[in-house]
């Protein structure tokens, strides 16, 4: 299949360019009977919007969504969801001098070399707004997992070499930076002004967590769900890298140290006594709550000069303009929320189909 | 679909439980004309194979593989190719024990949640036995990549807190650890040992390289070269992390030290003054050699006593018994280089498709 | 996957309701470089519009189409293609009396059984509306075929009892019937305003016929060529059979009849003394023309009363108001050449995965 | 995809050549705890096999099969079914005379056109023995529906130019050609006799019908249930039509005679006065019999001498030798049936994520 669609059998299509008309996406598979209102999407949307504070891009994107088809009379139908955002805030000019150079970090060399040309303004499909498709999927998504009482919550874990330690949900939406640690966040805030200044950018780590899983989500050997997690949350721009419960830190371990062992809890349900594999056994969830963190690189357009190259092989020295986040991180947890509800919904229809007596 | 698929127009699907008769893979979208013998595929499968030094498990698994279908007259016909490896050194009343205790770190828990019962000797499809499969189709992926001049070389990075630093490809298969570091291969063994005699065990990591790609393989969004990747090495067991790239790293950097600068080379070829992208641009090739790791946790069948219950709620205290290997790092190697070449294979294939003119 | 995508590397989703805002498609798997404008969809959805005779239904459907995303300075990006059509004709007053009526021949009852509720006006999904997003996706494969020579011409072979005998490819758009016997057309025509004039419909027959076919396009053994033509085409309302060639005729026929015998052509090039098997041999093209023809039913909505339930198991007389084509099979030539179109494009991409030696 | 796996959430790869070791299939998608042993198998096997009379081939096929994985201690694991038949009646030999020259009505030609090569001993991948993996698949899913009250019934409806008209399901299995007409049966063993005397063969019409459907089965657009029954149903060598319900009957009908009419039941259910439709409405079952049928071509391989050409372009007269059925309609039947239950049972499954409520 072409690259556009993810999911088995809660399947979305996204589809825009950065500065073409419009962006949007078509869930297929949202099971009928679901109250659904734009409200639902808008709401998600607006978390990942920019301009909404100081430290992010101050880009006009209203990223207003319209239901196209799918839904009547506020539910469901079963049929294809259709969902559309108009481009306004295009300032396509001030893409005119990157038309041929290519940016460092960026997409453009490569986007040139496989379709032997490319829509230049803003990034084109390799723009970060095509998520604005993911992010409304994801909306409905969510949705359909809470009424199973799953919940997912992204934050920020880490900008720079400063990390949370407390992690406190309550705290995520208080600060523009969406840091769990309330003394954390300020630091975070100081740092990415700090290199917004000096024309640069920093990078950082997104953690999500999910409770209230069932045992039994995900399918061996190629669906477990950390494969497709990691499928879908390496498939957002800029991410270099994904874990899940211990991580890379694993690599230092001992199995004394690494394995969850098992006891009886009070209410009579297998528990473990650490979460060091974030939730899964085998690809399957366990019961506890799934943990799973992206490496997110510093932001590619950075108005300090750099070295590069244009199309026609000339050594050019660019300076981006524009206006770019500093640190990726802050809306990003909305779209990481978005794909991991994705990956979640969709296993947890599957996972109906497992065994023989569930009809 | 169900899981046990992977890929695009380059498709396996593996089957096969670690004790049952046999196990084994079908690889369907192979062209035809590709010349192919068992030889081809039993050399893979001897790198993956335990007993092949003191340092893995001493259990004998000859894994001679059949080819059932697919191949005529030593060619490709383009049909399935359908490979087998029976099962021989079954002793199924080693894992008697286990029957109805859950072991920690291992899948059987969830495996029973899901499934309402589990094959339990050996680990049944959860089984390591399962990479079998992958590692006889990426033997043919292989063979068609280095028609094309891509070669992916596998080696151990890290086990422990042992890091390599000196990368020599030559190095790699010249010690049982497969680190590509002379001087530091010395010490993981020793570490490795140490663990074993403790009844312990020890994670790691593996990195994966590959040299002579062209440029443009990787279909955006979803299918992004790294998030295929990431599936691809994520879907196979103990893994816990995967990165590309500067990986992790790039959360502490800005972007005047992650972007990788371009320039052009001396024989006209645009060229990056440093890969910290590990070859991608966009999830597309860029010419530079991929570099992708993963981080393996230790092997969770370990000797010594541990805290489980078992499948009626009993508290239990477990000592696994049986062969395993202290590190899953050197047997990771081949398996994770067959999961990165089934991925290029079918992105070389999907990337024939990118441009009208490619007819 | 849910039902609404279709193809494999070029691969499409529809959405939309026939009341609904508008309805569209997203195209993926368009490659990179053809020359595309909105003018090249359109004139194949004025073909398929209604109200281009007198004797299709008078609804004014204006089904002005936009592309959204794909398409830059005039050349297709690689990246998704999605195209809208917005309904204007909407007069969804008249379809309150059957807003809890079934109607006989439609889809009311099963989705209402299916889906637990559905959209009734219009027929919501089930409208022959959602075709406005096939033919657009059928446009871009005819442009692509064209490139290859490759040419489909879709008519009316039957139209009640009467059969097209002379097959002239000029005649088909000169009469409203779309018929390629100019003796024939005024008969045909002729019984179409008589079952109008009697508040009755009649069914019929088209057939699609492709030249220019290279030999080779089909994949064994499921998506033999024959196979995905049928699928494509049986999806598409109100068709009651599919045949390819000697269709069901072959029933009564011997071997020595049925076979087309081979002969070497005088341009050297291997060829059959008849086209029984309608270009195909196991389901691959044999370079001799692609013959497939479709059972089409009598509309369904017809004038005269019905006996019918209510959604409350009431009995119901229907009279089926609104304004309806009485023959299905003029308005069905483009949308079935449509379908022929998506799956040679499908199949021509796949054939070039073929061979080893075509890269 | 490539071609040799059908189905979305129940899906199967069948894989294997006439001649070569051995044929067979992998289930992924059958829920856990189904009680299956080979006999389930076997049994649907013997009714494909050849020589079962003496108006079939006399060919020796005894078609063992082995379940290889995915069944332990007699049910379902929930992970792939692999399944094998090896082959012994290989008499390669006979096929020595046309290893060069092109059978008429065979895909040798197209074979050696898209590949390049080709296994030419019999048939190879092109074989009728290819559907040995698609029947013992059936046979999972036949299990399944019964489970649910669901049963699929095939016969020969029609041979040459001699129609069943009496249908009754006890004489099916009673008489050679699989004949739900008693008075009908000899006469059409008769025909297919005397066609074998002549050295020819004759061809024929199968139905299948399924009794016991749920409302709701079938997901519009693209996986109509009509849709995924047609390309089932086509992808079986040597059929050139499919038709469901009225069929291509319905061209000569007017909408008064084709539409369905609607009425409660006495059980409170709602029934149709008519099953013209086929038990299908918008591709979706409607409560009444599932009834379809495909037109089946004479067998190709007959004694005649036949023009033809070799693969160098030399004119050849063909006499096909070995040893083949005077008409495929008898042994098509548990094929059909197969092909039939496969795609319920996807349908079945995909059904339950219908509504948001079924959980």
């Amino acid at each position: 299949m072409p690259g556009n669609s993810f999911g088995r059998v809660f399947r979305i299509t996204t589809w825009g360019e950065s500065h073409g008309p419009a962006l949007g996406v078509v869930v297929d598979g949202c099971p009928a009977g679901l109250a659904l209102s734009s409200e639902d999407i808008q709401v998600e949307l607006d978390r990942r919007r920019p301009a909404q504070s100081a430290i992010t891009t101050q880009r006009k994107e209203p990223d207003e969504v319209q239901i196209l088809s799918g839904v009547f009379e506020g539910k469901t139908l079963g049929t294809p969801i259709s969902m559309i955002v108009h481009n306004y805030d295009v300032i396509s000019k001030s893409y005119e001098d990157i038309k041929d150079t290519y940016r460092p970090g960026h997409a453009d060399y490569t986007y040139d070399e496989k379709y032997g040309l490319r829509d230049y303004r803003g990034g084109g499909r390799s723009s970060a707004r095509e998520t604005v498709g993911r992010v409304a999927a994801g909306a409905i998504a969510k949705k359909i997992l809470a009424l199973e009482g799953i919940n997912t919550t992204g934050f920020v874990k880490q900008v720079g070499h400063i990390v949370a330690e407390d992690i406190d949900f309550g705290e995520i939406e208080k600060n523009p930076v969406r840091c769990p640690d309330a003394r954390k966040a300020p630091e975070m805030i100081k740092l990415i002004e700090g290199v917004r200044r000096e024309g640069d950018s920093i990078g950082g780590v997104v953690e999500v967590q999910t409770t209230g899983l069932p045992q039994g989500l995900g399918d061996p050997v190629f669906n477990k769900l950390d494969a497709d997690l990691a499928s879908s949350l390496m498939s957002i721009g800029g991410i270099r890298g994904f874990e899940v419960g211990m991580g890379f830190d694993v690599a230092r371990r001992r199995g004394s140290e690494a394995n969850d062992l098992m006891y009886m809890g009070g209410d009579g349900r297998l528990r473990f006594r650490t979460n060091n594999a974030g939730g899964l056994l085998g690809g399957i969830t366990n019961g506890e709550d799934l943990v799973v963190r992206i490496a997110i690189k510093p932001t590619s357009s950075i108005p300090k000069p750099q070295e590069t190259v244009d199309k026609y092989g000339n050594p050019k020295e660019l300076v981006v303009k524009g206006r770019h986040d500093p640190c990726l991180c802050p809306r990003a947890v909305p779209i990481a929320e978005a794909m991991v509800n994705l990956v979640l919904v969709d296993h947890l229809f599957m996972h109906r189909l497992s065994r023989i007596g569930e009809s």
